[in-house]
Protein backbone atom coordinates (compact mmCIF):
# COMPACT_ATOMS: atom_id res chain seq x y z
CA UNK A 1 0.00 0.00 0.00
CA UNK A 2 1.32 3.80 -0.87
CA UNK A 3 1.31 6.22 2.23
CA UNK A 4 1.99 9.43 0.07
CA UNK A 5 -0.75 10.74 -2.18
CA UNK A 6 -2.26 13.60 -3.60
CA UNK A 7 -5.30 14.77 -1.96
CA UNK A 8 -7.71 14.51 -5.01
CA UNK A 9 -6.05 10.92 -5.27
CA UNK A 10 -6.92 9.76 -1.66
CA UNK A 11 -10.10 10.74 -1.83
CA UNK A 12 -11.34 10.00 -5.28
CA UNK A 13 -9.11 7.26 -6.52
CA UNK A 14 -9.47 3.34 -5.68
CA UNK A 15 -6.17 2.49 -4.66
CA UNK A 16 -5.69 2.13 -0.48
CA UNK A 17 -3.15 5.27 0.18
CA UNK A 18 -3.77 5.11 3.90
CA UNK A 19 -3.09 8.44 6.05
CA UNK A 20 -1.06 8.22 9.32
CA UNK A 21 -0.95 10.31 11.74
CA UNK A 22 2.63 11.57 13.14
CA UNK A 23 2.35 8.14 15.60
CA UNK A 24 1.86 6.00 12.49
CA UNK A 25 -1.75 5.46 13.16
CA UNK A 26 -5.26 5.46 11.85
CA UNK A 27 -8.38 5.58 13.69
CA UNK A 28 -10.42 2.35 13.69
CA UNK A 29 -14.05 2.28 14.04
CA UNK A 30 -16.09 -0.81 14.63
CA UNK A 31 -19.68 -1.74 14.33
CA UNK A 32 -21.59 -5.04 15.00
CA UNK A 33 -22.18 -6.21 11.10
CA UNK A 34 -25.82 -7.19 11.76
CA UNK A 35 -27.08 -4.59 14.48
CA UNK A 36 -25.26 -1.53 13.39
CA UNK A 37 -24.11 -1.14 17.06
CA UNK A 38 -20.98 1.19 17.70
CA UNK A 39 -18.46 -1.40 19.62
CA UNK A 40 -15.33 0.52 20.05
CA UNK A 41 -13.03 3.04 18.21
CA UNK A 42 -8.97 2.18 18.45
CA UNK A 43 -6.27 2.58 16.17
CA UNK A 44 -4.24 0.75 13.79
CA UNK A 45 -0.62 1.00 12.42
CA UNK A 46 0.57 -0.42 9.16
CA UNK A 47 0.94 -3.49 10.04
CA UNK A 48 -2.04 -4.31 12.24
CA UNK A 49 -4.27 -2.80 9.02
CA UNK A 50 -2.21 -5.66 6.77
CA UNK A 51 -2.96 -8.11 9.36
CA UNK A 52 -6.93 -6.99 9.52
CA UNK A 53 -7.03 -7.35 5.51
CA UNK A 54 -5.15 -10.42 5.02
CA UNK A 55 -6.21 -12.13 8.14
CA UNK A 56 -10.37 -11.05 8.25
CA UNK A 57 -10.07 -10.29 11.67
CA UNK A 58 -8.85 -7.53 13.57
CA UNK A 59 -5.49 -6.71 15.04
CA UNK A 60 -5.36 -3.33 16.63
CA UNK A 61 -1.92 -1.00 17.54
CA UNK A 62 -2.52 -0.40 21.58
CA UNK A 63 -1.24 3.30 22.01
CA UNK A 64 -0.80 2.53 25.94
CA UNK A 65 1.36 -0.75 25.47
CA UNK A 66 2.72 0.45 22.59
CA UNK A 67 2.64 -3.10 21.16
CA UNK A 68 0.49 -4.60 17.87
CA UNK A 69 -2.72 -6.26 19.65
CA UNK A 70 -4.79 -9.26 17.96
CA UNK A 71 -8.16 -8.25 19.23
CA UNK A 72 -9.47 -11.39 21.17
CA UNK A 73 -6.13 -12.85 21.66
CA UNK A 74 -6.83 -13.12 25.15
CA UNK A 75 -9.75 -12.85 26.19
CA UNK A 76 -10.68 -15.09 23.07
CA UNK A 77 -13.15 -11.97 21.98
CA UNK A 78 -12.40 -11.97 18.82
CA UNK A 79 -13.73 -9.77 15.53
CA UNK A 80 -14.30 -11.34 12.05
CA UNK A 81 -14.08 -8.24 9.16
CA UNK A 82 -17.47 -8.53 7.13
CA UNK A 83 -16.76 -5.15 5.48
CA UNK A 84 -13.76 -3.06 5.83
CA UNK A 85 -14.38 0.90 4.25
CA UNK A 86 -12.03 4.10 4.23
CA UNK A 87 -13.35 7.51 4.68
CA UNK A 88 -12.92 10.11 2.20
CA UNK A 89 -8.86 11.19 3.27
CA UNK A 90 -7.92 7.26 4.14
CA UNK A 91 -6.76 8.55 7.82
CA UNK A 92 -10.09 6.26 9.24
CA UNK A 93 -10.85 2.71 8.93
CA UNK A 94 -14.08 1.47 9.12
CA UNK A 95 -14.86 -2.23 10.43
CA UNK A 96 -18.22 -4.03 10.36
CA UNK A 97 -17.40 -7.15 12.68
CA UNK A 98 -18.90 -10.21 13.86
CA UNK A 99 -18.12 -10.24 17.51
CA UNK A 100 -17.68 -12.71 19.27
CA UNK A 101 -18.37 -12.23 23.16
CA UNK A 102 -18.17 -8.89 24.62
CA UNK A 103 -16.23 -6.04 22.47
CA UNK A 104 -15.06 -4.12 25.04
CA UNK A 105 -12.62 -4.37 28.25
CA UNK A 106 -15.21 -3.73 31.16
CA UNK A 107 -17.10 -7.28 29.35
CA UNK A 108 -19.49 -4.72 28.07
CA UNK A 109 -21.02 -5.68 24.73
CA UNK A 110 -19.48 -1.58 23.26
CA UNK A 111 -17.34 0.71 24.92
CA UNK A 112 -20.42 3.07 24.83
CA UNK A 113 -22.30 2.22 27.85
CA UNK A 114 -22.74 5.77 29.23
CA UNK A 115 -24.36 9.05 28.04
CA UNK A 116 -23.26 12.63 27.88
CA UNK A 117 -25.38 15.26 29.26
CA UNK A 118 -25.07 18.96 29.81
CA UNK A 119 -25.11 19.47 33.57
CA UNK A 120 -24.77 22.44 36.17
CA UNK A 121 -20.88 22.90 36.23
CA UNK A 122 -20.39 21.07 32.35
CA UNK A 123 -21.17 17.36 31.89
CA UNK A 124 -22.68 14.47 33.91
CA UNK A 125 -23.02 10.83 32.62
CA UNK A 126 -25.38 8.28 32.47
CA UNK A 127 -24.96 4.71 32.55
CA UNK A 128 -27.33 3.42 29.57
CA UNK A 129 -26.69 -0.21 27.97
CA UNK A 130 -24.09 -0.95 30.58
CA UNK A 131 -24.95 -4.49 31.06
CA UNK A 132 -21.50 -6.81 31.50
CA UNK A 133 -21.78 -10.13 29.18
CA UNK A 134 -18.90 -11.57 30.67
CA UNK A 135 -16.98 -11.24 33.90
CA UNK A 136 -13.62 -9.19 32.76
CA UNK A 137 -11.78 -10.77 36.31
CA UNK A 138 -12.84 -14.01 34.75
CA UNK A 139 -12.18 -13.45 31.13
CA UNK A 140 -8.70 -11.39 31.73
CA UNK A 141 -7.73 -13.17 35.20
CA UNK A 142 -7.43 -9.46 36.84
CA UNK A 143 -9.28 -6.52 38.12
CA UNK B 1 -14.74 18.97 33.32
CA UNK B 2 -11.92 17.13 34.85
CA UNK B 3 -8.98 15.86 33.27
CA UNK B 4 -6.86 13.72 35.08
CA UNK B 5 -8.34 10.80 37.08
CA UNK B 6 -7.70 6.80 37.75
CA UNK B 7 -8.36 3.95 35.48
CA UNK B 8 -11.43 3.02 37.60
CA UNK B 9 -12.65 6.44 37.95
CA UNK B 10 -12.79 6.89 34.36
CA UNK B 11 -13.96 3.68 33.12
CA UNK B 12 -16.84 3.33 35.67
CA UNK B 13 -17.94 6.65 37.19
CA UNK B 14 -20.21 9.22 36.30
CA UNK B 15 -18.46 12.46 35.70
CA UNK B 16 -16.97 13.58 32.43
CA UNK B 17 -12.76 12.96 32.74
CA UNK B 18 -12.35 12.81 29.05
CA UNK B 19 -8.68 11.61 27.71
CA UNK B 20 -7.27 13.91 25.68
CA UNK B 21 -3.91 12.74 23.82
CA UNK B 22 -0.57 13.92 23.26
CA UNK B 23 -1.79 16.39 20.65
CA UNK B 24 -4.86 17.64 23.09
CA UNK B 25 -7.54 15.88 20.95
CA UNK B 26 -10.43 13.15 21.58
CA UNK B 27 -11.48 10.84 18.65
CA UNK B 28 -15.36 11.43 17.86
CA UNK B 29 -17.32 9.18 15.89
CA UNK B 30 -20.98 11.00 14.34
CA UNK B 31 -23.69 8.54 13.24
CA UNK B 32 -26.95 9.22 11.76
CA UNK B 33 -29.71 9.28 14.84
CA UNK B 34 -32.28 8.13 12.49
CA UNK B 35 -30.79 5.53 10.45
CA UNK B 36 -27.55 4.53 12.15
CA UNK B 37 -25.20 5.16 9.23
CA UNK B 38 -21.41 6.11 10.84
CA UNK B 39 -21.03 9.59 9.47
CA UNK B 40 -17.78 10.82 9.75
CA UNK B 41 -14.75 10.18 12.27
CA UNK B 42 -13.11 13.83 13.29
CA UNK B 43 -11.32 15.22 16.86
CA UNK B 44 -12.56 16.84 19.38
CA UNK B 45 -10.45 19.73 21.54
CA UNK B 46 -11.40 20.60 24.89
CA UNK B 47 -12.78 23.74 23.44
CA UNK B 48 -14.64 21.90 21.12
CA UNK B 49 -16.48 19.26 23.68
CA UNK B 50 -17.48 21.95 25.81
CA UNK B 51 -19.34 24.02 22.83
CA UNK B 52 -20.72 20.75 21.66
CA UNK B 53 -22.38 20.30 24.84
CA UNK B 54 -23.51 23.18 25.40
CA UNK B 55 -24.71 24.40 21.95
CA UNK B 56 -26.01 20.59 20.95
CA UNK B 57 -24.81 21.03 18.01
CA UNK B 58 -21.29 19.38 16.50
CA UNK B 59 -18.12 21.31 16.97
CA UNK B 60 -14.64 20.10 15.91
CA UNK B 61 -10.92 20.50 15.64
CA UNK B 62 -9.78 20.23 12.62
CA UNK B 63 -5.80 18.68 12.97
CA UNK B 64 -4.81 19.94 8.74
CA UNK B 65 -6.40 23.74 9.87
CA UNK B 66 -5.57 23.36 13.49
CA UNK B 67 -8.65 25.38 13.85
CA UNK B 68 -11.88 25.06 15.92
CA UNK B 69 -14.29 24.44 13.41
CA UNK B 70 -18.20 24.49 13.59
CA UNK B 71 -19.77 21.87 11.45
CA UNK B 72 -21.43 22.98 9.42
CA UNK B 73 -20.13 26.66 9.26
CA UNK B 74 -19.42 27.26 5.71
CA UNK B 75 -21.69 24.64 3.87
CA UNK B 76 -24.68 25.15 6.44
CA UNK B 77 -24.80 21.31 6.79
CA UNK B 78 -25.00 21.03 10.65
CA UNK B 79 -25.16 18.46 13.14
CA UNK B 80 -27.54 18.30 15.66
CA UNK B 81 -26.49 16.20 18.29
CA UNK B 82 -29.27 14.08 19.59
CA UNK B 83 -27.46 12.03 21.83
CA UNK B 84 -23.57 12.01 22.73
CA UNK B 85 -22.05 9.01 24.60
CA UNK B 86 -18.27 8.33 25.51
CA UNK B 87 -15.89 5.04 25.92
CA UNK B 88 -14.56 3.05 28.66
CA UNK B 89 -11.43 5.02 28.86
CA UNK B 90 -13.29 9.08 27.81
CA UNK B 91 -10.23 9.15 24.82
CA UNK B 92 -13.46 9.10 22.42
CA UNK B 93 -16.94 10.68 21.81
CA UNK B 94 -20.05 9.30 19.93
CA UNK B 95 -22.54 11.55 19.05
CA UNK B 96 -25.75 10.29 17.49
CA UNK B 97 -26.57 13.56 15.09
CA UNK B 98 -29.52 14.95 12.56
CA UNK B 99 -27.14 15.72 9.97
CA UNK B 100 -28.79 18.51 7.82
CA UNK B 101 -27.50 18.19 3.50
CA UNK B 102 -24.18 15.78 3.55
CA UNK B 103 -21.70 14.66 6.48
CA UNK B 104 -18.67 15.00 4.33
CA UNK B 105 -16.95 17.45 2.00
CA UNK B 106 -17.14 15.73 -0.83
CA UNK B 107 -20.83 16.27 -0.94
CA UNK B 108 -21.45 12.92 0.24
CA UNK B 109 -23.65 11.49 2.87
CA UNK B 110 -21.34 9.62 4.57
CA UNK B 111 -17.46 9.97 4.48
CA UNK B 112 -16.93 6.46 4.45
CA UNK B 113 -18.06 5.62 0.71
CA UNK B 114 -15.26 3.23 -0.70
CA UNK B 115 -14.77 -0.32 0.56
CA UNK B 116 -11.54 -1.93 1.25
CA UNK B 117 -10.96 -5.41 0.02
CA UNK B 118 -7.75 -7.97 -0.27
CA UNK B 119 -6.41 -7.88 -3.91
CA UNK B 120 -2.78 -9.12 -5.77
CA UNK B 121 -0.43 -6.94 -3.36
CA UNK B 122 -2.43 -5.51 -0.58
CA UNK B 123 -6.10 -4.18 -1.22
CA UNK B 124 -8.22 -2.24 -3.50
CA UNK B 125 -11.11 0.23 -3.23
CA UNK B 126 -14.65 0.20 -4.66
CA UNK B 127 -16.98 2.60 -4.27
CA UNK B 128 -20.08 2.18 -2.69
CA UNK B 129 -23.41 4.46 -1.46
CA UNK B 130 -20.73 7.65 -3.21
CA UNK B 131 -23.66 9.66 -5.04
CA UNK B 132 -23.19 13.08 -3.97
CA UNK B 133 -26.25 14.94 -2.12
CA UNK B 134 -24.53 18.14 -3.31
CA UNK B 135 -22.13 19.64 -5.58
CA UNK B 136 -19.12 21.03 -3.40
CA UNK B 137 -18.04 23.09 -5.56
CA UNK B 138 -21.29 25.02 -5.21
CA UNK B 139 -21.24 24.55 -1.27
CA UNK B 140 -17.91 25.26 -0.89
CA UNK B 141 -16.87 27.81 -3.69
CA UNK B 142 -13.51 26.19 -4.49
CA UNK B 143 -12.55 22.54 -5.97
Amino acid sequence: MSTSASSDDREEGLSLQPKFDASGLLTCVATDAATGELLMVAHMNEEALRRTIDSGEAWYFSRSRQALWRKGETSGHIQRVVEMRTDCDQDAIWIRVEQTGAACHTGRQSCFYRKVEPAEGGAKLTFVDAGRLVDPKAVYGKD
